[in-house]
């Protein structure tokens, strides 16, 4: 058996990467950035450990989700495909993930201000100075790998999200690539721009995002509906979902690990964390419920399934207000965005370009309804339509114009150039096996 | 496809419920029941995240203990029933159940004492008031907040657990209404008479449940009891288990989750904590083994489904004394919880009602074997019958039988009246094709 | 149907063990070797009752792993077989099992001092003195019952991990027999040698086990082998796995819940923890990439399950070295771990022996070469090779034949014994049968 060339240039890379860090001169963490470990609060070490944890659950969460939704013959390879997110942006992360989203800013000035675009990639390379010091305004109570590590996690699940869209027919290896691609040229720079300090939407267009509806769910959602426009659609998309049961441990998973993404964004053992777990659950009960009666009203029954996507789908609107709203307004949050993701689910136009699994209306729309109620809700000075008016309002639409603009037309780009280097459709062949047998010699 | 009534009714609820809640005008928390910010201890914090995390995963658990048990057309309607539990009890708790459970008491005065039977319903009504601040006397070191978060977790967990007696043959939408009945008429008043400083069965009975094993486990228990008399048998009670893993998954995330629940009662990161989390985990492994080699000398084999149940009841027998008996007791709690409820599940007379889990035998009796230990073993100031005398004893017995008689009727007359309302029993075919498909339209 | 003594026997010691702890007349804690409550610190508390609730989850994780991987007539039995740890070793580990790893040392005198080989097995027999109170070397900040529990769940996964190489052949019975032998005979002294602070393996030879890469995986991948040896091989050792995403949902599991086991080996909430699970998620990530890309350079396909083990055995390398190494050098021992491991499983000499489960090339060898590469790269005075020389670096060599030689050895007699007093292969025709209906009468 001839093993084709971007295998060896796989392996190679990994073992350059893993030797380079074994070589990799240390630079000590700066004073001047960082304080000493006397800062540290342990409680909020103690939660945001447990945080982590939650975070990574969410990926094997995720790979049962989608996993028991889709058909027969591609139940591992979907699930696989999430599953090895784990491994690739975990180690893009230390390499130089973690310094293209929280290395000082390179960006455009205005008024004679940095706003940051994209992080130093050279700054924490392989986790240079990422040691047990917190740094004085990422995360100032906890060490700095402690929230290198809480944000390797949200790194992880965003490209495992975008799985789901392109289900059944992408090719394993190219998806590697793109998610490499993705990882260093949309999510890196998005999640600078947003999170970094000087971030340009978040300390320029004043955009809150307090645990990644932007970031993640938006990003992915784009990415999905441009991934799905270049792959095309499958063969044959008719299926029935192959285990429900699975699609229900994933979602127990999700939501659990949920609390680690939302409450976890607190960055502490505080009233925030805890204000954000009970918007957090409130929400997905709300849209659970809701999506599910919606159902029912539109003719369809109620469905396990549908109480699942609701229930993500509530998670997901939450997500960039978590710890901006009160209890009842989560409440309202629910219930709205599960009818916006409901029609979109259904909408025949969306149907027609054969998003697997529903990626786009689910945690595209999800996310841009959460940016919208959050710009709506969100308190603060200034930080929202009903706390400081019509033109924060008017920037965070702007900004939300442009975030779809940049995470759509790069993720269309990076495909299309993923496309070009390898492949990115299996062969009809292939295709008409299943991926779990074709791509993995496996079967469920 | 007509739509029932019933549906749009449910929509118009869960669309008000939405509606008023944005519109809600809130209440700040009052400085005369709550404690500034500044008396939040921040390691609590931490540790109550986390076990109400963990509590929460309890549901999703339980519904692979069940889902795995019952017969394969049934398998994913019994798990949406603990599922749909989530958003059910979640938007119920906030909009009235913590008032009920936790508001200022309403009930009865003896001696110039009031003893609470019923919390004022509107005090904390879409919680109002349930904000940062630690409340005086409920969970002092931690925000309101949590604390109604955790308790929250426990709610839903009730009437999930009672799904497994019904599995088979009620329909979705009774069930639905036959929980919300349940929540406010029984499980609120309970957890008010016994969690609230000033509730009936606590103060004047002197009843101690450390972590419900009395206000979840009696409770679902006796109403399994009731809900099955009235359901009537399954036209076919014959059948094997469909999926041994998911019952050792569910089995898993229970115990895993149980921590979350017992430990987390002492509601702090404490060494009371640490005692509680030993007892849970050595009683429910005193049981697991005690129960398969029971199984064994009366002629049956050694088996995974055993060893689950087991390990269950053990986790339901120690719950109410968590907190409150030695490492040494809490295995004979195990011990003797496992001879008696295994003797319950293949006592003929039960067997002939066609309780489909054994909700009754494990829950019910192992709620009840758990308040007599504890009403014998507890420490503490006249906590018992070796710390307190018979007198105490005999209290504890008198507050267990007018536990029984509440839930058990309450929860048969709440059966009843939901029957008149939607008839909670499935059609004759709908049994015969199994709930998955004729509910729900899905298929394990 | 006649009931074989052995059972009757197996209730008896479990009602004695609950009746004799109920009878135990406890000592309270010494106030020489333990300080008061005051000296608790309630962050560490948080997140070491984490810590052991994520252990925990790793044992029905190891179920799943093992199940999905196994022939389809023996997924419930190895599952139980992990799960059955659980009940076995808990309780043996309260009534003698702490004692004899954590209890005053009894051991050799070299040059006036004793290097303890294993504990006084009285000391905290049934958890006498195992209170809230912490003790002033094991584990400082937290109650010492938190301690002794951590400490428990290492104990239960040990043999759980064995059992994956024992699967399809063991008898149910024999094997708890041998668990129970080997954590008495050979788990509790090597934990003693190695983590006892005057334990011979620790203090004479200066072994570093951060979390147990040489107590727990070497100790396992060791029993593995002899057992293989004893048992002999399957009469048909082919088959594919019957369930994969049962391994990957198993993968999540021991992932998620391996952070509680190396983090949490910090008993504290501090930098060091964080440390600890940066490295362990890196080295995984390193470890799963490595082995599927080695894997196709080697002809085979990109697998799920290779994904899965590649991850597992990444694990396992970092393990003893989780709080001593830096990030990039974590992913050189998944790297390189994976490498080897990856080799041992596909070399003929040891698939001849037919270890079901590759246990002892994952752990065994995933254990060796962490504690080698611990040995090189530790940091710390005289910690390993590259920090104290190669003195160091011998002592630890020697060390390593030791516990090979007392692991292998002592396991080989113990299955030896075992299989005198209770046949430990089951008949061919339950073998044929498979294990799930001759053993339990239960099927998959």
């Amino acid at each position: 058996m001839k093993i084709e060339k971007r295998w060896i240039v796989s392996f190679i890379i990994i073992s350059l990467v893993a030797i380079t860090g074994l070589l990799w001169q240390h630079e000590p963490a700066s004073s001047d950035v960082f304080n000493t470990e006397d800062s540290i609060n342990f409680a909020d070490v103690a939660w945001m450990l447990t945080a982590s944890c939650l975070v990574l659950l969410m990926t094997p969460g995720l790979s049962f989700f989608y996993g028991g939704m889709v058909g027969k013959k591609n139940v591992i390879s979907t699930m696989l495909k999430s599953f090895i997110c784990l491994g690739v942006i975990s180690l893009l992360w230390v390499v130089v993930g973690f310094s293209l989203s929280f290395g000082d800013s390179i960006g455009i000035v205005i008024d004679g201000k940095t706003y940051g675009i994209i992080g130093n990639p050279l700054q924490f390379a392989f986790f240079d100075q990422v040691e047990t010091k917190p740094h004085q305004v990422l995360g100032s109570s906890i060490p700095f790998i402690l929230y290198a590590l809480f944000q390797m996690k949200f790194a992880i699940i965003t490209p495992a999200i975008i799985t789901g869209a392109l289900a059944e027919r992408i090719r394993f290896i190219s998806f590697l690539l793109f998610i490499c691609l993705f990882t260093l040229v949309i999510y890196t720079p998005l999640c600078h721009m947003i999170w970094h300090p000087n971030g340009l939407l978040g300390s320029y267009f004043g955009v809150k995002d307090f645990a990644g509806g932007t970031v993640v769910h938006m990003s992915a959602g784009f990415a999905a509906l441009a991934g799905v426009i270049v792959l095309g659609k499958r063969k044959n998309s008719e299926h029935i979902p192959t285990n429900i049961p699975f699609v229900l441990l994933g979602t127990g998973m999700l939501w659990f690990g949920w609390f680690g993404f939302n409450a976890g964004s607190a960055l502490a053992a505080n009233a925030t964390a805890a204000m954000a777990f009970a918007t957090t659950t409130v929400a997905s009960a709300s849209a659970m419920l809701t999506w599910v009666f919606f159902d029912r009203l539109n003719g369809r029954k109620v469905s396990a399934l549908g109480a699942c996507i609701g229930a993500v789908v509530g998670l997901v609107v939450i997500t960039p207000s978590a710890g901006f709203v009160s209890i009842p307004q989560s409440m309202f949050f629910g219930f709205i965005g599960a009818i916006v993701s409901n029609k979109m689910v259904y909408w025949k136009k969306l149907k027609q370009i054969d998003d697997t699994l529903d990626v786009f209306a689910c945690h595209g729309v999800g996310g841009i309804m959460g940016m919208i109620l959050t710009a709506i809700f969100a308190q603060g000075e200034n930080a929202s339509l009903l706390h400081g008016g019509i033109s924060v309002f008017g920037h965070h639409m702007i900004a939300l114009v442009l975030v779809s603009i940049f995470t759509f037309g790069g993720s269309y780009l990076l495909f299309k150039l993923t496309n070009l280097i390898i492949p990115i459709r299996v062969s009809e062949e292939s295709e008409n096996m299943g991926l779990d047998l074709s791509q993995h010699g496996e079967k469920f």
